[in-house]
C-alpha cells in the first residue's frame, strides 16, 4: 500500500525493503553500525525479547533454505515469532487467487513478511497489496538486496580488521559475471563507495553485461584475461559458481575443462598474503565443478562463512530498522543467557577483531 | 477421549471444536464478545504471553495456507509456540499407522491440536484418541466451523457499524450453493439468529440442496432467478466461487459464459448503497472465472478482507476459551509493544468503528 | 568441530549426541533423573523460559514427523525457538553443496541442530563441520540414539512402578530382529545394566545378527521358537513390526500368514499379569499386517504411548545437558501456567505412580 513505488522510497521504519537502490551511503552505514551493535545478540551472549508479540510470515515460493533460516533466525533472536510457508503448500494461488488477495490476506495475520518468489517484480506486487512491510528475499532475475548488503557489510568488516577501507579497495570478481545476479547487485550497491576498483575475470560468453561499463559512476572496471591478472593487487576476490552447461563455446569449454575457478595454489601464487576470499554460496563441491575449491578452506583470508554469519546480523538490523527499534531499545530488553552450548573444543572466532 | 460424541458437547474450556452445532446463541455471542475484546492484541497494540509454554501442533494433511497461518498467528499472538506439519511429511501414516495412534502420540507432545484433513469425520476420530483438545480446521465435505464463526462474527460487526443487527437481516447468497460447504455452514450457524432472510441465486444444477428447505427453522429461504432479484433489499451479499466445470448443463453454461458472478456495475445498479460484500476466499481472479470481480475492491462495503482479518480475532477467542482464559487474564499479561511496523502511508482502518 | 570422533566423546555440555556409546551407566542414569525432574514441565504444569533466545535448527532430510515434533516440542517447552526444515526444500545441496558447507552455514544461525538423514554416518559429518552441538535424530542404518534412550527410560519407569529394576529383568524381543535398528540400539544400550536377560523370537531369516551373540557382555540372549516361549517369565515384551515382504522363505511366510505378531489372547495366555508391552511405533494397523494388534490397547501393561510421552521428557533432558542447565536452573525459570487445556473427561494418568 505504498504511496510511491517502494523501490524508490528510502529504507526506514515501516517501509518495504525491495531493492538496494533504497539505500544512501548514510543509511547503509547506519544499518551496518546497527548490525555491529547486534553482534553480541547474534552470538548468543544475550537473549532479547524486543520483538515479543510480533509475527513474521516467511513465504518462500521457491526453496532457499539458508536464506530462509537466516531471516527466521534473525527474527527469533529479537524475540519475535516466525510462521513459515514453503512453496509446495500455496494451494489458494493454484486456485486462481491473485497476488493481491494472497498478500492482503496474509498481511492481516502478520507484522512483517519476508518473501522469496521466482518471478522478477512479484515481491513488489506483494508489497503493493500488503498492510505491513515486505522484505524481498530474492525475486528471480530481479533483486536479492539482503545478499548485497551482507556482502558489503562483510567487505567493510574484513577490510577493517586489515586496516583498510571499502573506498579505494580493489576487488577481483570472478566466475559467471553475466547471469550472476549477486555480482550485479554487489557492483550496484558499491557505487555508494567511491573509488572501488573491480578486476573482472570470466570465461568468454559469461562476461559482465555491457550496461555496467556504460554507467557514469565512480567505478573502474578492468576486464582481465586470467585469474593471475585478476588477483594482482586485489584486496578481495569474490567468486561465483559457473554452471558449465552455460558455456556454449567449444574452445572455452575445453580451456577450462579439468580446472577449477580458484584454488589454494592460485591464491598463494598470485594473491596478496592478506587476500580476502568471498563467495555468496552455495559453492558446487562436486567433482568436476568449476567453482571455488575446498582446499582454500583453511587459508586465513577465507571469509565465505563470515558472509553467512554476517547475514544474521544484517537481517537483525533490517528488522530493527523496519520496526523502529534502535540499539538502546534492543539492549534495554537484553537478558543474560544462562545457557551456553559452545562445543568443548574452542569455537573459532569469526574475526580476530571480534 | 470424549465421553460423548464431541460434536454434541458444548464448546467450552477443554473441549474439542468439531462442529458449529456445539454452539448456543449464548456461547457464540460470548465468543464474539471475547473476539471483540482481543482486537487490540490482534492489531499489535500489545504483546501478550498468556499462553507462554503452551504448544500448538498444527497438522495439515492437505494444504490450506491461509487457514493454517490464521490459526498459527492467533496462537502466537497469545504467546504460545507453534509446531507445524504439512501433508507431505506424514510418513508414519503411510506405513500403516492408524489415526488413533498418530493422534494419541502427537497429543502427548501438544497442549492443543488444529487439524485439517481431506476426509469427512476424520478430525473427530483424531479427537477421540487425543489427550488434548482438537480444533477442526476443515475435514473435506464435513465441517469447517471456524470459517462459519468468522463469517457470522463479520456479519455482526459489519451490520453493527451500520446500526443493524443480524436478526432480521436479509442476506443474498450467490454462487455454488450445492457444493459450497461454507454456505451450508453459514446457513446452519445463522439458525441461532431468528428472522434472518436468505435470497439465493445460483446457476441451475448448483442450487441449495433440498434438505435446507425442509427444515423447520426460523429462516426464510427465497430462490431468486437473477442477481438483481437476489440483491433487492439485501443488507449483505455473500459470494462463492463457481467452478465452471461443475456446470454440466449446456444452456446454463452458455448463459453465464463471459460473465462474472458479481461486479461493481451489478452492485451499483441493484444493491443498497450500504451493501456489505462478503466472500470466503480464495476468489478466482483468472480471466474467465465466474467469481466476484476485483472491480468491487474499492467499494465502501467490501468486507472480504475484514473476514480474514476477523479470522485472527475469532481464532484467538477460540484458543482462549479452550484454555480457560478470559479477557481479564489476557489483559493481565499485556505488555505495550514498543515496536511499530506500520507502513508510512496510513494503514486503512478495518472498520470505521474500529 | 570435534577434536575427537564425536561418537567417542562422553555426552555432556556442548557435545554432540551421535551414539548411545557416548553414555556410561552413570551419565545415562543422570540423564534419566533429569528427565524425571522435568516431568511437571512436560505435562504443562509450568511454563519455562530457560532457553529463551536459543534457536534450534531442526533439519529433517527424510520425513519422521513424530520424532521431529517430539524434539521440537521439547525445545519449545524449555522456552527456545524452533526453526524447521524438512527434506523437500534443501535446494542448495541439490546444487552440489557439500555437507560441510551446509552444516557450517546453518550452524551460524543456530545454537543447536537436530538432524535426521537417510545415510549412515552423515550426521557425524554434519557434526564435524558445525559450530554448535548436533543431535542425531536417526541416520539411516546408523543410530537413532534418543529412541534407545527413551526406551530404556521407559523400562526403568515401568519396572519401577512394579517394584522391579532394569538389572536382572527379562525382556522378550519379538519381530524383525535382523533389520530392526531400534532393537539393536536397545540391546546395545542395555549393556550398561548387568544381568538383563533377553528372550528372542523372530520369523526365520529375520533373526538377530550373529555378532550380537559373539559379544562378551553381561547379557544372556536366548532364542525362542514361539511367542509362548518368548513370553515365559518375561517382565517386558518389546515388539517390532515385520514387513512381510522381507520374508523370502515360503514356509515361514505360510506359517505366519493370517497371524499377528502379538495380540491380547497371546498376552493373557502366556504372559505375566504385570507384563509391560512396548513397541517403538509406528505399528502397522492395516489388515493383514504382522505387528502388535490393537486389541491389547486397554491392557494395563500397555506402555507404547508411555514411550512416546517419555520421549518428550528425555529430549528435554538432552537439551538441558547440552546447554549446561540443571534442574535447579530450570525450576528458577518456572512460572505457573495459568492455562489448562485438559479435556473435561479425566486425562488418563501416564503412570499410576505419576
Amino acid at each position: 500500500m505504498s504511496a510511491t513505488p517502494a523501490g524508490d522510497s528510502p529504507f526506514q521504519q515501516g517501509s518495504d525493503l525491495l531493492s538496494t537502490s533504497q539505500f544512501s551511503r548514510e543509511s547503509v552505514e547506519r544499518l551496518f553500525d546497527l548490525a555491529d551493535g547486534l553482534r553480541p545478540l547474534g552470538r548468543g551472549e544475550f537473549a532479547c525479547d524486543v520483538l515479543s508479540g510480533a509475527v513474521l510470515s516467511s513465504l518462500f515460493f521457491e526453496p532457499s533454505t539458508r536464506t530462509r533460516l537466516s531471516f527466521e533466525s534473525a527474527f527469533a533472536h529479537l524475540g519475535g515469532h516466525v510462521l513459515t510457508t514453503t512453496g509446495f503448500t500455496f494451494s489458494s494461488m493454484a486456485k486462481g487467487e491473485s497476488i493481491h488477495d494472497t498478500s492482503r490476506v496474509i498481511s492481516g495475520y502478520s507484522d512483517v513478511m519476508v518473501i522469496r518468489h521466482p518471478d522478477k517484480g512479484s515481491v513488489a506486487r506483494f508489497a503493493d497489496a500488503s498492510l505491513v512491510p515486505v522484505v524481498n528475499a530474492g525475486d528471480g532475475d530481479g533483486e536479492h538486496p539482503t545478499q548485497a548488503l551482507l556482502d558489503v557489510y562483510t567487505l567493510r568488516r574484513e577490510l577493517g580488521v586489515r586496516d583498510k577501507q571499502v573506498e579505494g579497495a580493489t576487488i577481483a570478481i570472478m566466475g559467471d559475471l553475466r547471469y550472476g545476479r549477486t555480482v550485479h547487485s554487489l557492483i550496484d550497491l558499491l557505487r555508494l563507495y567511491p573509488g572501488v576498483r573491480f578486476r573482472l575475470y570470466s570465461p568468454p560468453s559469461l562476461e559482465l553485461p555491457a550496461e555496467y561499463f556504460d554507467r557514469a559512476d565512480a567505478h573502474r572496471l578492468t576486464v582481465c584475461s586470467s585469474v593471475a591478472e585478476a588477483l594482482a593487487d586485489a584486496d578481495v576476490v569474490y567468486n561465483t559458481r559457473v554452471q558449465r552447461e552455460r558455456i556454449t563455446d567449444e574452445a572455452t569449454s575445453q580451456a577450462i575443462a579439468n580446472t577449477v575457478l580458484l584454488n589454494r595454489q592460485m591464491v598463494t601464487d598470485h594473491g596478496r598474503p592478506d587476500l580476502v576470499i568471498m563467495h555468496p554460496l552455495p559453492r558446487d563441491s562436486r567433482p568436476g565443478s568449476y567453482d571455488l575449491s575446498a582446499d582454500v578452506d583453511d587459508l586465513p583470508g577465507l571469509a565465505i562463512f563470515h558472509q553467512t554469519d554476517n547475514g544474521l546480523m544484517v537481517r537483525m538490523a533490517i528488522f530493527c530498522t523496519i520496526f523502529g527499534i534502535d540499539l538502546a531499545a534492543v539492549r534495554s530488553r537484553y537478558s543474560i543467557s544462562k545457557w551456553v552450548s559452545a562445543k568443548p573444543v574452542p569455537r573459532p572466532a569469526p574475526y580476530s577483531a571480534d
